[in-house]
């Protein structure tokens, strides 16, 4: 196996990325799939949407949990499988959690699942009903067939925790936005570490809003993905237009050692609602990053992000390019 | 004259029904006129927008009430006629009221208007300004040339009083929403009796919010249809996202002698903003349902709607079809 | 008896109603009780705060419902009995009404409630849950023993259902103030018919707001006293400061025919909160008036009203000199 | 030079103006280019939006100065010029003032400018950031390279500043909107005077907000444009539905001496958002117009106009057809 | 006449200023009048409040302008009279202003005064309704008895216009805290001048608000008092608690020069809402200085603010302890 | 030393515990002390405030935290100590805290602090500012004299962090009220465990709002007391009027093993507002209890309240009358 040639992307290869190689004329660093969405809002016959959703390489395929909310508007998530990352099938059933304490396995609803491998299996976080309100939910699977439910990570109300794929200093380490009960007007992005996937503590700032695109609130995105410059974050930003919200998405550089520090993070944001599929939809004018795939080898990243809370979709970028834009990109 | 040959709908035979048949491989209760939408905005040389609209056979065509909104954005409603029930014309000035009360008769707005055959005329419904705010104005017309006006049904704010077409255990009997002076964040459909069309009291309450898509409040739709099942009762539901109310539809089974009492109710929705035409416009996001005809011979029923506020569309359902739908899908 | 000596007052002399002289050197057209309160918030066991109530002449005495908030700041409605209209004792049990249907007759919560001797009982209206929501109650006593419940008059939202002490052009008669289902910040005053005090229509406008001390909502007081000049209207209005809400009350004069033509209004309050009962409590700076006694033998009127929502007072006038304060302090 | 052909435009003849004839059918005053939009939205590099943006004649061509927002969402102002005033050459650098005060100098953001030859130079107005936030900024430039600042006109906050392009009764006279700090629900039009182009007062409300497109805020648009009839004034409105608020646009005319005065007014817009690429983009539903070209010899006249806060538009209107708009569909 | 003994002051001897010693033992800047309040709420027979008043040395006496609200809740300005500054007649008709400008001159309401003596006459200013919405009224008087309105300063919205009693730099100079329709909940103080009491312009920030009491708002209160030390600048500002605005006082030093340069503030308040009669009545937790005066041969300030809005009270202060204060608790 | 002479409270005696007896007559499980307040705002030369404090005993006498807002209103929390737990001496410095890691010990502001002593020291747990937003902050003393601080419990939105006085099932548990970060309209009780005082986990629902004064947000008091039914669990709630907040408190029993399962809790306060200092202050109408001393002797019960955001009050119970009326008082 091809580790590292490309040498940035910490990580393995992964010769089956999907991609599709930048238009010419393109200024941008990210650039979007040209038959998207890859997945509609209709795909199982009982889904209002489908989007913001988490994949994984699975086998010699993918794998992946998906958010569908069904024609109810009610929100779950699903198992999915692909071989080639861009056609999907998805459970018609959402995924059944096995857990010991019935008050934590009781299930209300689950939304924007990550997917995360980390040690000796695939560690899926979402955004989980506890007593009625949004928390941070944990599990995990070896198969994505069954699934194990451990405790919440957080107490209520939190949204977008997001893991890293390896310890830090010897801990779990968990990125998350604490946020309140309704569509929360405020949101920074903070730290917290944990010895055994069920005790959290030793909470730090990472990055509070600043201005424009990312004055509202901003969350994390894909699983941070390691760089030989440090974890490379992509996360979602939020402006208050007078119409609502618009969700787009930038880029920052972590420190390895310290992840709660930032190195750079762009002023400018990577990809925001442009297409007809990202201004209209449940929700106009989303675009939100909950998964990335990696290839070591060649420093492609496959970008998957739903659009305007109805669909899901693609986008592409080389980590080089992407690190080169942010560091020429960020505040002095 | 064919009466109930399908044996559900309890009604009329209507042969010249607006029909299209739904499409090979879709998999929903109600589906789409290809030719969508039916109404333009601007076929008043003065409208902005014509939606929110209820049409009913009149002789061997049809006749109807529709919401023409300005150019200076005044909500008024109109006469129009029909060969067919798909090609429109209304007239250029708004329906002049009869009115024995001048304070009664006083116009202010008029705006989503509800036709109901009963007894020997046509009763219109609408949300009818009095003391400059929201309720539900009554009147008639046997001609859909004059139109006589009756008190309002309810104090302010109402909206959404729509009648059933038959006195339900002797007296008149209507369905609304209470609400107040603005974009309400709550509503509700009540039930109340009359024995004259002018007082009303025992007042009822039919159903409350849920969840989802019916989560902000809800409100009737067209005037029910009598039907073997109980009364079909077509009804909207908003949900609020982040960027403001999306308007579905959905459905209901009450009970023939208590209408009160909801025997069946749609957890899913059966129609949502998925459309261009239902996505932008003057509000993003809505599906409103006004009017529904129905072939007792055939169990055809033609479903008007309005669509973003700007448009008027028709949609198609076969009654035992829907039935069986809103029985299948009711929360257990 | 007594009827008219000082005839002003349309109705019968009240030898015992409470009194107490205007101090010299006092220039308001209504003074306050010099032992106010006379009700404490803690005359019963369980009470927290006992405001808003109303009281009628009855036998030798005096008999009234009163508003008594338990220590779970529950809104009930408890009856009470009094010789001399200043010293109560107020039942420990709350109302326990009998009605015929059992939906109506479930019990929610009740407040601020009215008394008006009408034909041949006492009707009680009082803001009363239905379906979780406030609407004007309405039931009967004979004796403040039993009491009957009948239908609610209107759909919720409403609060400050008041009765006409006779049917007006054959009807019964009631002004209410439509409302929101929080701390409603608008309100008018309308008038309803109704032939049976179950069905209610022919819904007129009575009063809106206008400026300063009742610019946010305006509510009926006491039940409206006949007078040669016409129905004298105590009411309430409320201010909002950047503190909140600030409750006055004032006079209009109502047509005698036709009721919801307002001749007289005052621009002034009468009464405000200055005392400290007033100014602290659970509600700081409300003054409420429920309830007026008045001798047509001498004119004199005494009103009761809650303060700060948390107990119980009197104020005095005298009926040709608050008339006369009307006229005089109406807008030209 | 020809001045004054068609008499009804007090001003030059600009025989460039870009121009396309009203298609065959079309009832309204005022229509659009068919090749909307006219400026991409990525014109610059780092472009996110350019839209609300103003252009004069300058030399043989045109210059103008453009709100492009960067993808940061910050707000700043350019220079450009163009030869037939649709294909327009952008300068990559935002404008740099040359500024005596450094306080004043200090750059924070701009946007919405407006452009008015007066005297000998071009006037620059814009809404800019001053302690935070905005208020009219006001500076000059003679040949679109060197631009001077002055003083603000007013006090924060304050947007929608528009200069007349002659002095009124020997005084500089500016049109605003006084607002609040976030995106303001109230607005109307005021008119100030100037002795020095510094010092501001005299202060006379022109319009207020009235009701439908135009009762939420208006403020003005383009350069008001003198005519015989009076100063034409094209202005925005803003309507708020439950889905945000919709800019559109329409005509008054002013006393030519007394420009406080409104002679006419028209109750419909005159433009609204209809087309897909003013129904969606950053802020759904605006049209903004904020400069307008005018050929007196033709009496033709070009508004430019920002569509979904995205874009930059063109649409066109002749001048008497659009005063005599005004004058017929003014309220009586 | 003894100039400038004290030497801090600069101005004139007031040997009959108001003046109370500081008890033994008070460990505050500025302490209470015992007799407090000094003027009643029902002062005038038609008085519902008097409070946020402006006095000056007057003749052998004092003269003033008061808040007045009448019961009616509406805003006027009254001018009064005193030998002592203590006791007050006050006029029962409130000022009639002379206006050249027939709409400048219509009077719709009028609060917050302050009185300046400025060259020649006395200045009023106030709070002043222009086109419905506050502004900066100004006026003048020599006399008290005849009063001339100006036109206002600034465009609406704005609150607490504060002069200078001298030029600087040759110009009049005016603060002033832009604001919003309603109960606005931020505010700032600029600095604006005038060469001509009519335009207004070179606005700069004097101050904006920082943490604790004075962070929602902050607005000049008296007259500032020229110092050899600077301009002493006593404003009140408003910190939100759960229960609505607090209204506490402080202290700043301006440069005498550049008046919007702030050389001390206090971080602490001198003065918050303790005793009852500004802890109670019409607004909670009140207290809002208007007026002060001087006596520069002792040093002696005394302080008039309304409390609670309903009551007119006296505080004092010594020019050196008040000074020392604002060095000794500025912020480093 | 006498343990558990009483047998229902499970600790030590403690002789000295402050006290009066009941009043002959009060109904109420628990009564105040007759000379309340014990602190008042002024004690320290700098202080606006001292309330919502927590005592202990502490050698021969009684130490405690105190949250005293000074003159900026700015939070803070001070050492105090006590000879008889009434009269007390607070340290003129805030406490400085000892913290290995500058992020973490760097002070913003801290209020509402609690003591607990647990196994071997005084954990002090109170809400603490991080990254600008209030959590849990945790320290310990031995002494009063020197405190030492420990991570934060909670990501911020966090307030009313209470520490069990033991480990429970081998951990350490705390009682939190997650919030968001305003002036929070939402609040229920919260469990968590930590192995270790840094890491916490296992995050379980107590109890949510319900009715009345409870229906707005409810937090815990002070340190759960054991006793043989059950820790005894002294909370409050809070109602919003139409005026703002009002904060009582009332009594549940938690499971002595599975804490938070609630066995009783009190639908009625056990105590609300209802003195002058607890109706008027910095914030009207808070009753806001932060300890509890308890001898185990006697079933004495001495509570620690805030009264008014202003200063600090006395309150007593007896266990086994408190016990039976939480029982009694429970909803069925």
């Amino acid at each position: 196996m091809n580790h590292n040639r490309n040498k940035t992307i910490v990580g393995k290869a992964l010769p089956n990325i999907p991609w599709e190689d930048k238009l010419e004329g393109c200024r941008d660093a990210v650039w979007r799939y040209s038959s998207n969405p890859i997945v509609p809002r209709d795909l199982l016959s009982t889904s209002n949407s489908i989007f913001n959703s988490a994949v994984v390489p699975f086998g010699d395929g993918f794998a992946g949990v998906f958010r569908c909310d069904d024609k109810a508007r009610h929100m779950d998530i699903y198992a999915g499988r692909s071989k080639d990352g861009i056609t999907w099938e998805i459970d018609e059933e959402r995924i059944q959690w096995v857990c010991d304490d019935p008050e934590i396995g009781q299930w209300g609803y689950g939304y924007d699942p990550r997917v995360c491998w980390l040690e000796d299996r695939y560690y899926v976080t979402w955004c989980n009903a506890y007593a009625g309100w949004p928390t941070i939910g944990v599990g995990y699977t070896y198969d994505f067939e069954t699934f194990y439910q451990l405790e919440n990570a957080f107490l209520p109300c939190n949204r977008n925790g997001v893991l890293f794929p390896r310890k830090i200093n010897g801990k779990y380490a968990m990125l998350s936005r604490p946020s309140d009960r309704g569509h929360t007007s405020f949101g920074d992005i903070y730290y917290s570490e944990s010895p055994d996937m069920c005790h959290w503590g030793r909470h730090r700032i990472v990055m509070a809003t600043t201005s424009g695109w990312q004055s509202t609130k901003i969350g994390t995105g894909p699983t941070p993905i390691e760089t030989t410059e440090g974890w490379l974050l992509i996360y979602h930003g939020v402006l208050t237009s007078c119409n609502g919200f618009v969700y787009s998405a930038g880029v920052a550089l972590l420190d390895l050692d310290r992840p709660w520090k930032v190195m750079y993070r762009t002023v400018p944001y990577i990809i925001s609602p442009q297409e007809s599929y990202e201004l209209t939809g449940d929700t106009p004018n989303v675009v939100f990053p909950c998964a990335a795939l990696c290839d070591a080898a060649t420093g492609r990243i496959a970008i998957y992000y739903g659009a305007a809370d109805t669909v899901t979709c693609l986008a592409f970028a080389q980590v080089d390019e992407l690190i080169g834009f942010v560091k020429s990109n960020s505040r002095a």
